[in-house]
Parts: C-alpha cells; sequence; structure tokens
C-alpha cells in the first residue's frame, strides 16, 4: 500500500502537525481546509476565483452528483474536466446527505433507499455504488459511505448505527477498484468515548489511507465537540491524514489543529457570505446592515484579499440591498481567503515551532471581538 | 467647445464610419457596444470579467442610483471609485424607466413624478435634478431627460412629447456644470419622418458633445426601426458620436452601423444569458435543452471567449438546472462577448473599407441559422 502522507513539522506545545498529501491532482499542504463545492461548483465561483482565494482541495458530495449530472456523464468526463479544476478534489460519499434528509428515506443493511428531489423516484445509495459513483466522478480522495446519526442518540442507537459503518467500511474497500484514487474511513460514535475507541481501532485495522471524524457538528456543543475531536484525533495513526468533517467556525479549527488535525471542510464562509455575513479580523460583519452603507472603508482593512482591494462596504451594500449576485460572490471570495489565510498562518505557525501560542492569541482575539459586538451572525 | 469625436474611417460602400471617442476616463473606439450597468454592477460580473469579454463602456441608470445607493452617496465618491471600473461610463437620464414605470407616475412639465420603488416616497425627477445626479455620479457621458412615449402612439401625442424633449434638453444645458463629463441630446417623435426631421433640426443647433436616436425598441417593428434608424442617422452631424439607445439584436446592429450610428446599449445579451438563452456562431442556444446536458462540446466551437475555452454545454447545462449563478455568469461573459467581438470585427471591416460586404455577408450568415432551427429563444 502506498503512503503518500508525509509529516515535515510538529509543533512542540501541542498535537499540531504540518504535513503534506499526495494526490493524483497534486499535493495538498496540510492542515488545510477543503473548499465545499457539493454540486461540482463553489457557487458562483469559477476556478479562477478559488485559484485567487487560494483554494487547494475542492468537496463534491456523490449524493447530489449522482442525481444530477448522474453517473452516465462521470463515465465520459471526470469532476476534473467537467468543472475545469486541475486541482485535488474530494467526494463526500452521501452519507450525511442521506441523514439531513427529510421525508421519504429508510436505512437497510444493504444500503439507504431515499425518493430523488430530480425525478421523484426511489433510489437506493449502497456502499458499492457510492465507491462506483466516485471512481467515475474519479475525485482524488474518496469517502466510505456511513450512516450518520444525531449525536444526541442513545447509546444503543451510536452502537448500531458505528457497526453498520464498520460493516460498511469493509463493503467500501472490497469495492475500490481505482488505486489512484485514495479512500478514507470514517470514525463513528456519537459522543461516547468508549465507541469512538472502539470505532478507531476496529478501522485503522484496515488498509485506509487517511481517518474521518465524523458525526460531529450535529447537535453538539462545542465543548463535547471538542473533546470528542481531542479524544478521536489521538485515537488515529500518526501516518495517516485525520479528516474532521464538517467543522467549522474558525475557533473550531484552531483547537481541532492543536489536537492533530489535518483536513477539514465547512460550508460556514460560502452560506455564510451568501446570507451577508463576513468573517472580518475583528469580528462578523453584516454588510445588510445600514452603517455598512455609509462606509467607503473596505470590509476589512487587514485582509489582503481582492474584495477588500478593489471594493468597499457600501458598495457590498448596495449590491445585497439590489439583490445583486455579485455581492454573494465577493463576499464569498473574501469568507473563503479568510478561512484559507488563517491556514496558512496556522501552518507557518507549526512549522516555526509556534503553534500553540498563536492559537492562544488567535482564540483570545476571535473571543475578545465576539464579546465586544462583531457578535455572531 | 471642446470636439472629442475624431472619424479615422469611413466605408465606401455604406455610412459605417470608424472613430473614437475621448472621454475622462479613455478613449472609446467606435461603432462601440455598451454593457449595461444598470445598478453600478453588470449583473454577476466583476470589473476582471468585463476587462476579459472586452468592455469598453459601462452603462448606469440614474433613476436606479438616485433611488439606491442615492445621491449622498455619489457626491463622496463618484461611480468609478465605487464600482472599481477605470473605464468610460454613460449614464442614462432616468427617462426611459420612468416611462416603462407601471404605477403611480405622472408627467409634468417641471419632471415626472413617480413613487420610489425602495421607500415608497414620491419623487421628482427633473432635468436639472437628472443632471445633477449624473453630475454627482460622474459618469463620461451624461443624458438629458427625455419623455419617453409608445412608439405606436399618435402624432399629436408624439408630437407633444418631442417637444417637451426638446425644452428639457435646453434646461439640461443650463443646469450643466461639468465641462469634463460629455452631454447627449435625444432625438424623438416617434415613427413619424416629419417629427424625426423636426427634432435633428431643433437639437443639433444646440452644443451636445452627442446626439442620441430615442424612442426605438419601444413596440415598432424591425423595419419600421430600420427606416427611422437611416432616416434619424442621417439627419445627425457627421462630427458627433450618434448613439441609437436599447438597440439591439446582433443583426439590428449590423444594420445600425451601415446607417453610421457608432453607439448601443442593449440588456438582451446579458438578459438572455440570465434565461440560459447564448448567443453562438449558429444560432442562439438554449443550454436547458435536454441535449445540452449530453453534449461535452463548448457552447460555441468557433468562439474565443474563456466560457467557451472552459466549460462545455453539459457543464452549463448543469449550473442552470442546479439553479447556481455561476452558469448565468459564464454565460452572460460569452453573450458579451460575442456581442463586443461583433463590434471589433465591424470595425475591422470598416478600416478595411469592406463594411458592406462584411454586414451583408453577416447579415445572411445569422438569417440562415435562424431559419435553420437555431431560431429565437
Amino acid at each position: 500500500m502506498r503512503l503518500p502522507f508525509e509529516i515535515t513539522a510538529t509543533d512542540p506545545g501541542s498535537r499540531a502537525r504540518r504535513g503534506s498529501f499526495l494526490t493524483a491532482h497534486g499535493r495538498i499542504e496540510t492542515p488545510t481546509f477543503m473548499t465545499v463545492g457539493t454540486r461540482a461548483t463553489v457557487t458562483g465561483l469559477d476556478p479562477a476565483d478559488l485559484r485567487e482565494v487560494g483554494a487547494q482541495v475542492l468537496l463534491g458530495n456523490t449524493y447530489h452528483l449522482m442525481l444530477r449530472p448522474g453517473i452516465e456523464l462521470f463515465r465520459r468526463v471526470g469532476i476534473h474536466r467537467f468543472m475545469n479544476w486541475s486541482g485535488p478534489v474530494l467526494t463526500d460519499s452521501g452519507g450525511y446527505q442521506i441523514f439531513s434528509m427529510t421525508g421519504d428515506r429508510t436505512m437497510h443493511e444493504r444500503g439507504a433507499r431515499f425518493r430523488s428531489y430530480v425525478d421523484q423516484r426511489m433510489h437506493l445509495l449502497s456502499p458499492e455504488l457510492s465507491i462506483e459513483m466516485q471512481t467515475a466522478i474519479g475525485s482524488d480522495i474518496m469517502m466510505v459511505l456511513d450512516e450518520c446519526i444525531d449525536s444526541t442518540s442513545d447509546e444503543a442507537t451510536t452502537r448500531a448505527a458505528m457497526e453498520r459503518t464498520h460493516r460498511w467500511a469493509l463493503r467500501s474497500l472490497a469495492a475500490r477498484t481505482s488505486e489512484s484514487q485514495a479512500l478514507f474511513a470514517i470514525v463513528q460514535g456519537g459522543v461516547v468515548p468508549a465507541l469512538r475507541e472502539e470505532s478507531a481501532a476496529f478501522l485503522t485495522q484496515q488498509p485506509f489511507d487517511g481517518f474521518a471524524i465524523g458525526g460531529l457538528a450535529v447537535g453538539d456543543a462545542r465543548a463535547q465537540r471538542e473533546d470528542v475531536t481531542a479524544l478521536s484525533a489521538e485515537l488515529l495513526p500518526r501516518d495517516r491524514p485525520r479528516y474532521l468533517m464538517g467543522v467549522g467556525t474558525p475557533p473550531d479549527l484552531v483547537h481541532a489543529m492543536g489536537c492533530g488535525v489535518d483536513m477539514f471542510d465547512c460550508v460556514l464562509p460560502t452560506l455564510l457570505a451568501w446570507q451577508g455575513t463576513a468573517f472580518t479580523s475583528t469580528g462578523r460583519v453584516k454588510v445588510t446592515r445600514a452603517e455598512c452603507g455609509r462606509s467607503d472603508a473596505p470590509l476589512d482593512a487587514a485582509c489582503a484579499c481582492a474584495t477588500c482591494k478593489q471594493f468597499s462596504r457600501s458598495y457590498l451594500h448596495h449590491l445585497f440591498k439590489c439583490g445583486e449576485p455579485l455581492g454573494s460572490r465577493l463576499l464569498s471570495k473574501h469568507n473563503l481567503h479568510h478561512y484559507l489565510a488563517l491556514m496558512a498562518e496556522a501552518r507557518a505557525a507549526i512549522e516555526a515551532g509556534g503553534y500553540a501560542a498563536w492559537a492562544k492569541e488567535k482564540l483570545a482575539a476571535i473571543d475578545r471581538h465576539e464579546h465586544a459586538g462583531g457578535g455572531r451572525a
């Protein structure tokens, strides 16, 4: 088995590590934040925008892509050519989307049965079909299909879902046909430490290229999420990348990197952008507020992104007030730049051996701005 | 009075002319198509996109901009800095928007009274206020406020509106305070040749920097529009730019350039793009049609735009089917490139002295594709 993950620096004051993961479409410098492009597009942004903000890896979603444009298209052209993105792509398996669905879906040992929002027909997403679909998509990193549950579920439910996730992980490994596409397993077990230990022990016996921590950011409180993250990261082998799925806010990332997590994804920077909220060095800013309409200053004077270099708060306010899509696009670019610059800073801090001090200062600054009225949008 | 318009070539077989018009923000090469950015934004596109498609001049709208963001903002920063566009900007006066309004608006000798869609209050847009607003906006070319009517109105109504437009044109001239901003008058007179002659004779006695042909593309048939365009262009002085407002389709532009028209604007390329329709060298293409979803070819194999170089019809189809705004943006860039490349070709044909032959071939090709099923969307 190939081991494409390399650790180049570790932090003396924390578990943070600096590394890189080699994929068929280039090297990923870790820790990294992956930009969410669910439907083979990061809403409103083209590949030039993504390069400009410093995106390394895009995340697509098997569930959405199997429904539209469908597997036939991906058998002709992979996702890289389809969306004209030459860098690495990770595909999520669809497990989380099926968990999030309201309405017509049932979970079986074979897989998840659900009704398509595109053609209203019933589909079965099995571990094997998810791998077949991800193979056709041609992502650089594939994820096993897992059974997600609410993190407030009782222990019996949590155990049953974890055990099914383990069986599905073995079926996913068996279904894999492409050696050039990495395959990551997903540790489950909710917020029960013993189950997390059991899950990690089981999955790390198998030849996966990396391990994800799943089932967080689904109803859990921040302190609980931090505890489970710290515990789970410690249980995972040092020589494989650790991916914390669906997390999170900047403080979440700073904390998790200190626990030795290498990869993240979250819709927050783009989702909040489309709702008119910007992350800035002095807290969150809602650009639709009247005071933004009167300000000719940039969104964030400390930010080097193209939006802050070119446009004022009053212009962004104007675009949002007019319902003009350029506003959301400019804010998406800013928010992604904010996240990706944070990751670049973190990588530099680990290289310099000063991650623990950097993280402490960063968390204190974010906390200070949130309490000073920047607030949470 | 300065005469910043220079004619550098004329076509022996038509009235087409090649020129340039010097503004405070650079030279406009004519004939030119101006990109519509009504609310200080060309929907979805940033200045880099606009430069990429070859945009020379943007068109903003006084009516919309006075309501939002309002004159106070423009007294602080002009439109160039506001939207980060360093090239020429033309502002329409608001006359056409008030004509197009349904609901609460009345026309008076003082100006147009209407209810704001932003704050529901009554506003009066007078010729003087329109100039004051355009002066604050800082556009390079200002338009006089005119009274627009349906081109199917009776002759008495058409004459009354034309005469008011003349009085308003004189008031606009008197209200002008900035010599660095050009001011264009608007010839009216509906589809009545005698009125068009009277209007042109009156207005061309005044020291305007250019003359527009207004009141077309508002209910008139193509043949009638072509006749009035030919007549009006001939009535306008050779040494000033001629601007045909709100027109039109590619054949409209090709015809009007042959009549000696120098400037155009139209929402069609961007409006159709947001509806999923592309102009191509082989006719219009509706990208939401199922056959586009199965095609890995570019929108237009003969097109050199970034959209055609980077993306397939199936990707554009996918984006539109998902309601993803990147689809409209990529199609807008393509359609604007299509228009702007047509204008560049026309300028080259005039320079080469072969406009008449080029235009004949171009119109025949468009006609052929439209009848071959490319069709009108």
